[in-house]
């Protein structure tokens, strides 16, 4: 139900009571007086973002600039309610007004949610909001039959969809580019072989992967490697493409994929892998995880965790959790650690991969934008403009440090079978 | 005042039936009911530490063993007092037994040291310790005048000691083998270069360093990569030593040597070092060292702790923390990312060189045998006793895993000055 502009007003007259006490607003070069009530409202919501350089501008033409230097975008904001929505819970409603075409953006898209994020201190303008909106911070549950739904929602969308923009390998992760030009096929393969030999991965060792995606990690262990691998997912569309893939490949008698939750994960394995899951456990399910890797780990066995994460605790973006990745949650990298640290786990190596994911995205992004019009075909333009939004506010995310990408190598804290140096992940490639 | 046989034995009393109550005693070949109660006791000593593969052998020839296969070393128990006392606290008394000379041991030291390493699990021996022993855990304080006091007892020991076992260039932290076989002063130069490499320190860059040793790794700064270095020391020797070099080498224009406390340091520096000090800071003083590194960064900023750690929080070995290290503490990696999480710094790196650490001990503890007779000169038998089993416990701690090394690098959040991979580091040396 869409609240109607009287509680909409009423909603913003608390949040302009906030933003006033806390005294950030920066004086404008128009006097306040001269400027209408929306005027107003959008120089308090500027303000309550750290005056980044950006321009808004009503529908009756009325504009309003409070940063320094030009502008790098101007975000046209269509009716009131747009407007009232913005301004009551910019972090939420920016993406919906936008989804739903209420705002309009005049400029680069990714360069002007890179300029908020920089303005952004998120902790205190979180602190000025109102409770109403802050109680809906807490991402969905990720039990096992919740973790189903919002695993589906995301990645069921059709395997169609994702090869119109992914690399040639299907790889929904960030790559690892051995220089900024490498291509975007070459950094997924790249990143696997990375992970092998982070991993060192010999013929004949067993590997369990939580999270598998397509099911290339695990099919490149088996056929690079010469593992025997155990591949889990949930789900559905996935695992049929991978099972596929691993019979046409004849390599499905070394790699199995199992249409199944992480936390049923069982056996002995040399090495634990997951990339790009954890994000998805939530932090709830942390310490059952941690048991899982424990119970699975052989003797000298390694793991890996390869994450999203975030280098002070908080919620993903409201956003982002509602309408692309429900129940979803970034870790720190003290989070990361705590799954591990009880089980008398060492850590080995932690790499960050920041700017590799925010140039992958780069490129997911204009290869997106190039099947623009598939993409329209198969869904619709709310669809296309959700998933630029997405893409784009991920990419502004890992550029500006709001985001991290962490890789996590571990091992059993006894024992001593562990990579002398790590020259040797920076040899010649296969 | 050293407790009479009557106390230790009414608390040895207390520690038996604790032992008993926790089922762990191993049957033994011979029946109890033959033992002597000082065989008794062995064999509970050795049940609460895992049955290790060690005999425990008494003045009057009474023997005990009740671990399997082979004993790695045996241990000869000089008095009633000395075996009680171990009794009730062997973490704490077998240094100091080893060291008056109340204890011998026969066979290799390390090895000795290592199975009861691994044998212990430290957690639940600690929890059937009395707390009259518990309670001398905590290490002592470091607040400014406490870490000045806590610094001289160890490093002030004179400079001529340390010469006769540390690598040409007096570096008392963790080497970096590029390969084992590499000899230890080449492995402590690339130790330098590896730090200065992961800086990414660049001619011109200021640099504060945090606890400088004898000022190698200051000067290699300056000389080899045209840094221009403030390092803080509380060492009045080693300031006093490094500033001598410096003037010798002409390098006191590029390098100044500061004898105050890191708490101290002031000003702005592209990059802040710290290598093997934050063992010393403690726990109570993470959160300042934390606040002086937000403080002193610049904008582009890059830093590095580089500390012993370990994987769960314990007090450090009582026995080091009373006779070599008063006040230390090794923090796990989470202690490590809590000192600067809270200021937007990012972690870029981490690396774990734990067995670097115990390949450097393997060289310092052959040469300090090898100097064993002009050691003795210099102090005493019972200094030389104290230093070998700090060094060889020392080694079977890293061996174990009971000890980590890691090297944390992190940057400013906000920025993308990083390096793009980590082969920079594995190029050739210089």
């Amino acid at each position: 139900m869409k609240p109607d502009d009287a509680q909409l007003l009423e909603l913003s007259g608390q949040r302009a009571a906030g933003i006033a006490r806390t005294g950030r607003l920066r004086d404008a070069n128009v006097p306040a007086a001269v400027l209408s009530l929306e005027g107003r409202l959008m120089r308090l919501l500027l303000g309550s973002l750290g005056n980044p350089p950006l321009r808004l501008t009503l529908w009756n033409g009325e504009s309003v600039f409070t940063g320094e230097g030009d502008a790098v975008a101007c975000i046209r904001i269509a009716d009131r309610s747009a407007l009232l929505r913005l301004f009551i819970n910019p972090e939420l409603h920016f993406g919906e007004a936008y989804c739903d075409g209420s705002i309009e953006v005049d400029g680069d898209l990714v360069k002007l949610l890179e300029v908020i994020y920089q303005g952004l201190d998120l902790a205190s303008f979180r602190g000025r909001l109102p409770r109403l909106v802050k109680s809906l911070d807490r991402p969905r549950a990720n039990s096992p039959s919740a973790a189903r739904d919002n695993i589906h929602h995301h990645y069921d969308l059709g395997n169609e969809f994702y090869r119109l923009w992914l690399d040639r390998e299907m790889l929904y992760t960030c790559a690892y580019f051995p220089t900024p030009e490498a291509p975007l096929d070459q950094a997924q393969v790249a990143k696997m072989d990375h992970v092998c030999r982070k991993l060192r991965l010999r013929p004949g060792d067993t590997v369990v992967e939580a999270g598998c995606g397509w099911g290339s990690l695990a099919l490149h262990m088996a056929t690079q490697y010469g593992a025997r691998v155990q591949a889990f997912n949930i789900s559905r569309e996935q695992i049929a493409y991978a099972r596929a893939r691993a019979c046409a490949m004849g390599a499905d008698r070394f790699v199995e994929f199992i249409e199944d939750d992480y936390r049923n994960i069982g056996g002995r394995y040399d090495a634990f892998v997951s990339v790009g899951m954890l994000e998805h456990v939530g932090r709830d399910y942390h310490d059952e995880l941690g048991r899982v890797i424990n119970r699975c780990l052989a003797r000298d066995g390694r793991g890996m965790l390869h994450s999203i994460g975030q280098d002070q605790p908080a919620s993903l973006n409201a956003w982002i959790e509602k309408r692309i990745f429900p129940g979803a949650y970034p870790p720190t990298l003290r989070e990361m650690l705590a799954i591990i640290e009880p089980h008398k786990l060492s850590v080995l190596d932690v790499e960050n991969l920041r700017l590799h994911y925010a140039l992958t995205l780069e490129h997911w992004l204009r290869r997106f934008e190039a099947a623009r019009e598939q993409v329209t075909g198969m869904y619709d333009a709310g669809f296309v403009r959700s998933w630029r939004l997405y893409l784009a506010g991920s990419l502004a995310a890992f550029n500006t440090g709001k985001l991290q990408l962490f890789q996590v190598l571990f091992g059993r804290a006894a024992s001593n079978d562990v990579a002398w140096t790590r020259a040797h992940l920076y040899g010649q490639r296969r």
